[in-house]
């Protein structure tokens, strides 16, 4: 059922005189902030002043003194393009790196107030958001996150909601209807969406593009829905308190008017971005009985919102007397995974799968060597919490003991994802965000694509998910072209902060798995085989060398005169390359590049002496050349003679072998390649 | 409400024998192909078999004898992994090129019986599917593409229905989440989607990871929603009766078991993908009366197959004759925009656009140059469909006169597709393999990553599509680095078959669009600036200088000892540098490079003439260097000493002139950069 606004605003003013301040103080702020930049968007601000009021005042648990509390309720703004509103609330609520400042600069250089909420620029911000539908997605992530670490740590120690700001832009996303339907399925009581049904879109009314009826829509998922008037602060902390009373997931309708008393552009999307003149702005502030200049709030509406920014500082206080009354273990391991720590046992029990492997050189797909690796990390490390978009049996993720995580058991570690790559990516975020927990996710490579906006989101956030993306190649045979990834590794390689592993046996795996998982702000895709791979690291090394990015596998024989490179199932024809070559006299080393982005790190005296100048190279790898060339050419032009072996083509349905046969990536091929070089 | 299975199955055999029987020869023959093959998917075919059979026997309009008639009814099986199911229909049916030989090929070496059903392999392929939700997405666009052409050319000539078969894996992923909302808004009454209810996934029941209640959710954004048994032949062909009457989509939720009828894994994700053991498969057989060897369809029921395949041939006769009785122009026109033809005004109106704009040299945005260029291509090409996800006055892909298409203005050409860039961008393939319609939507460049599995799916069928990807850099500004692309010309670059043009100004924008839309066969990405750029071709040439992907844009004017290489904003950085080396003696040449893979097809040749051996490169692009090397270092080997300078992190939030400094792009530091390799 719909609500319409049925409050009289101007009856407000007068029943509710220090709500309207309060809200007001939010919605002059972001319309003073957007109008100094002459951009950003003041709409949405001004529109849930109300609710965002209600929600800080009423509900929101947190003190603003101690941002970090971990049991604090979690704010997601997933629209935005609202920054101001988070702006200014952590502003307002008294956040010490929240100055006035720093609203004046929204928007500018070396700002924390940036266009959108950018996390880890100021504390208060639980993620990034803008590109829309990711908030919404990653509350499912913070919700899981609760629930599982309730279930491990007690629900004395985790016991908080996660509310979320949502748009109309958010819910039309299809990576948020993956999240409200994981969030349905999983029950996440704790989680309330407040929907700004303003009914208004950058193009126009929404009626041009959806007549979707969204309260339906969450029921249809498993959700409780409520509807309020969005300016009523009566009606909305009513539907609060409904709200976090019902076990599932919880959808809040809250009507209201973008720009809302913006003569002009009040429920039109012309209010939405910048585009209220000097004049408009000065009658806003007449409307809100607002008689105070730019960026100056009264002190006394100052201090009713410190009031609220410290309201939760006694039950932080109770719960930093619960946290110290744990056992030291306890305390120790909940500090630990919130440090993103990893556990003291991991780096001798990695060393003995690795001994164990060397010795035993099995032949395994790395797929399977990945779940080998998991098998020892997860029960030392209880803080992962693995999963898969509906591929368990494929990608491996699923290790004894672990259990699925559900409603039923929230102690359970993996999660049936569904087929949801894109909800799953988002919800992990979500997860490692909160803290706590360790995510990975697990899907086909290909589908990566479906995944790529939030797998870019934890790159730009800096935090350490792992993705498990297994058949990823032409290898994987007869699924053909849209299951085969020719272009995936380049694009993971070419966003900024991902470490792309493509290990070539179980040895590698291993050490790519210890990287992932020790990583404190880097995401690790994985890139694993579906076919068998032979072990290639038959010497047991302590060290790990994938961390090193590169490193000489096997020196020439003869007169070193090649170099091959390559990376994951092509380490294996590399090594039947160099036997060929060496048969003619050719000398070869190989390298193995398991990560090129660890191998740029190294410094420049170890990247030569891995690749030195001289030898002819070829790289090969079952993928399109780009990315390639500064490792084949050479760096900043101190070049070598060079070739590739790889794709340049989708790929074609067929058993693997042939494929390998048909595309050229073959022993021969390789070393036919290097000696038309010499 | 749900159905439940209520038909007796051995019933059926007695009251529908001849239904039984054609039904268990899809069930046969895809059980043996995938037995065959030892791997692929008969679960789904044996479950989806009787509504196939009622579907194609008594509704789907088809003549297997001319599959490329322009007024068929689409079939669009978005479950592609039963890629068996589509194969196995036309072969029964008659298509020409489904031999029972490409059947026994199945997942095999050039076999047009591909793992997952590839467009251009065979006949009656109305589109690639196997990545989930696609299928489904695409038939948005099917029936988008139905309306407008009726709208254009009368209902005499297109009045054809879409129909999809899609499983609980193409619901569950967000792209199908956007088609629905967009078929609902759009009320699509002649797209009818059969769902396969089969209540199993991968990695068990559905219940695992979803509890959505899908008639409800279809309800919610306006489709009509039927129930029936989907093994019993009535119950199917009356919803297929009532859905063909209902003025919006129809969803019919055909309850099925998966690989019914096999022993074992009947019902469960057993039956899913390759598992039949030869008992079981003989087992099958006596289950479906089917005494026959492998392959072999008794000549009884393939002569029922065929006649179903040639039962269309009267209404196809009948519309030819409707077709000759059109006028020349209309036939012509008609016949043009369906083999991709531009229209013959094209190039002299692109011409004088050019002209125009050299001669009087404005400094525009390039986004605004694209509009500028799409006001003159529009009213020519009466078949583009542009649109944009809720960005319209930001990517400027209205025109004057063009009209938003929606269920009361079929004649409108440009589609509000809502927030919904994957959405969108699969809609577009589905209105490109209609035919008759060539569509372009755009959003912001760094929403590219939303969009991605549908445009890989574009370049991989060879479709034609355009992408008006606007705010394509750290050239946006204050929006900040959710907002600025950095890796996503690497993306669409790395990626086969795909044009990234990326122009410097307003006549290399039009000749940009002048390829975009007079491609056959391989999608275009348009990468435009938000901020106003100066004209660079203030000389005249006829010539498409673009269609060679890179150029001389200035030659040095002393001793030519620099080539800088550039693309798009950054040319104009790059003539500045131009001007401070050549004030110091340096000789420097401007290479303008607005697509790499155009100037990669050019001869060598022309390549070295570009590009000559001997002076220093300089490469300049507001992006990652990743796919430049080539054209630095130079390719294979034969090197330059080079440098590029472009960006190496994410962006930032602050106004695009100080962004440009702060990340240092200007042209004092390409011309130091420059000075360094001197």
């Amino acid at each position: 059922m719909e609500t319409s606004i049925a409050v009289n605003i101007n009856d407000l003013k007068q029943s509710h005189p220090d709500h309207w301040k309060k809200a007001a103080a939010i919605r002059i702020l972001s319309a003073d902030a957007v109008h100094a930049a002459a951009s950003g968007h003041q709409g949405m601000p001004i529109g849930m002043a109300d609710v965002a009021t209600v929600l800080f005042e009423k509900h929101l648990k947190f003190d603003a003194s101690n941002p970090d509390w971990a049991d604090r309720d979690r704010f997601i703004l997933s629209a935005g393009h609202g920054s101001m509103l988070i702006y200014s609330l952590l502003h307002l609520t008294g956040y010490a790196d929240m100055t006035i400042e720093e609203i004046k600069n929204f928007r500018q250089w070396g700002a924390k107030t940036a266009g959108h909420p950018e996390y880890g620029h100021a504390k208060g911000i639980e993620t990034t958001t803008g590109p829309l539908g990711q908030g919404i997605a990653n509350s499912v992530g913070f919700a899981m996150a609760e629930q599982a670490l309730a279930a491990r740590f007690g629900k004395k120690i985790v016991d908080h909601y996660t509310y979320v700001m949502a748009g109309d832009g958010c819910l039309m996303e299809g990576v948020s209807q993956e999240a409200i339907g994981l969030a349905g399925k999983q029950r996440l009581g704790k989680l309330i969406v407040m929907w700004d049904d303003n009914n208004i879109s950058i193009d126009g009314e929404i009626s041009m593009c959806d007549v979707t009826d969204q309260r339906k829509r969450f029921e249809a998922a498993g959700w409780s829905v409520f509807s309020v008037d969005g300016h009523d602060p009566v009606a909305i902390d009513k539907a609060l308190i409904e709200a976090k009373k019902s076990p599932l997931p919880s959808m809040i309708a809250c009507t209201t008017k973008i720009a809302l008393g913006v003569e002009g552009v009040e429920n039109t999307a012309g209010g939405h971005g910048y585009n209220i003149k000097d004049a408009q702005l000065q009658q806003m502030r007449e409307f809100y009985d607002w008689p105070y200049p730019a960026f100056e709030v009264p002190s006394d509406v100052k201090s009713a919102w410190e009031a609220i920014g410290s309201k939760g500082a006694a039950a932080r206080a109770d719960w930093e007397a619960k946290f110290a009354a744990l056992s030291g273990a306890k305390q120790a391991e909940f500090t630990r995974v919130f440090d993103r720590e990893p556990s003291k046992k991991l780096s001798a029990a990695i060393k003995r799968l690795k001994k164990e492997t060397s010795e035993n050189a099995p032949k395994m797909a790395t797929r399977k060597s990945s779940q080998t690796a998991l098998e020892v990390i997860n029960p030392i490390m209880q803080e992962t919490i693995g999963g898969s978009a509906d591929l368990t049996g494929s990608n491996n993720t699923l290790t004894k003991d672990l259990g699925w995580f559900d409603a039923d058991n929230r102690a359970g570690r993996h999660v049936a994802y569904g087929i949801r790559e894109h909800g799953m990516a988002a919800a992990m975020n979500g997860m490692a965000l909160h803290g706590g927990v360790r995510p990975y996710g697990g899907t086909f490579m290909c589908f990566t694509d479906y995944a790529r906006p939030s797998m870019r989101l934890a790159a730009l956030m800096r935090i350490p998910v792992a993705y498990v993306y297994t058949h990823d190649s032409i290898g994987l045979g007869e699924d053909g072209p849209t299951h085969q990834p020719v272009e995936h590794l380049a694009i993971s390689r070419a966003t900024p902060n991902t470490w792309v592993f493509r290990p070539a046996d179980t040895v590698e795996t291993a050490e790519a798995w210890e990287l992932a998982v020790t990583s404190k702000e880097t995401p690790s895709v994985l890139s694993l085989t579906r076919q068998g791979l032979p072990t290639v690291r038959t010497k047991h090394t302590n060290k790990n060398l994938t961390a090193q990015g590169a490193y000489v596998l096997a020196e020439a024989d003869n007169k070193r005169k090649v170099i091959l490179i390559a990376t994951g199932s092509e380490v294996e024809v590399a090594m039947n390359a160099k036997a060929l070559l060496e048969a003619e006299g050719i000398g070869t080393r190989v390298v193995s590049m398991p990560c090129m982005e660890l191998f740029a790190e190294q410094d420049e005296k170890y990247r030569r002496r891995v690749l030195p100048a001289g030898p002819v190279r070829v790289g090969v790898e079952a993928a399109v050349q780009q990315g390639w060339d500064k490792w084949l050419t050479g760096e900043r032009g101190k070049s070598n003679k060079a070739a590739f072996v790889g794709m340049n083509s989708f790929g074609a349905s067929a058993p693997a072998e042939e494929l390998y046969e048909k595309f050229g990536i073959t022993a021969e091929a390789v070393a036919q390649a290097a000696k038309d070089l010499l």
